[in-house]
């Protein structure tokens, strides 16, 4: 298992439009191949910047599979419009529970 | 409840050493006021690059509480040798839990 984190910067006064993107696309998400779960983070200090947070079984079932799907095409027509730079995406994987 | 967020960048040649001090770290955090859950994340594309994600009850609890303990100092003790800057603490609140 692997977490995809994606930073996204949204044009202010757009919060509400994104966040309403994000929901109706979250069957894409569900319905693609090796994705756990997938959920949205609002910055407290930084209240337009999100973070999307999405598990995957695998990087390729992220980069690969779901990147080249139409799926992913219909993501980003669902959002993409409110983003004011392009997302910044890392993976990562757990190195310690701590409790 | 927030989702405190740390981004730390340790030193090369470091991380063995790191991840122990986190988790001989992690009392310190159980047993802080309000503080709900700790883990530590790795980077993939960047593998000097850790996430330490805490949650709290409230802000108040990490930033004023905890960060005016003692056991900050201890934390600090524990792992500050091995950053290889300051890190980029920032805070999230859920927006939306797709599945």
């Amino acid at each position: 298992m692997i977490t995809e984190i994606a930073e996204i910067l949204v044009k202010p006064g757009t919060d509400q439009q994104f966040e309403a993107g994000v929901a109706a696309a979250a069957p894409l998400f569900q319905r693609a191949r090796g994705c756990c779960s997938m959920r949205l983070e609002r910055g407290i200090e930084q209240p337009d910047s999100y973070r999307l947070v999405v598990e995957w079984e695998t990087l390729e079932d992220h980069e690969v599979h779901f990147r080249g799907s139409d799926d992913f095409q219909q993501w980003r027509k669902l959002v993409g419009e409110f983003f004011a730079a392009p997302p910044r995406v890392i993976h990562t994987r757990a190195a310690l529970t701590g409790f």
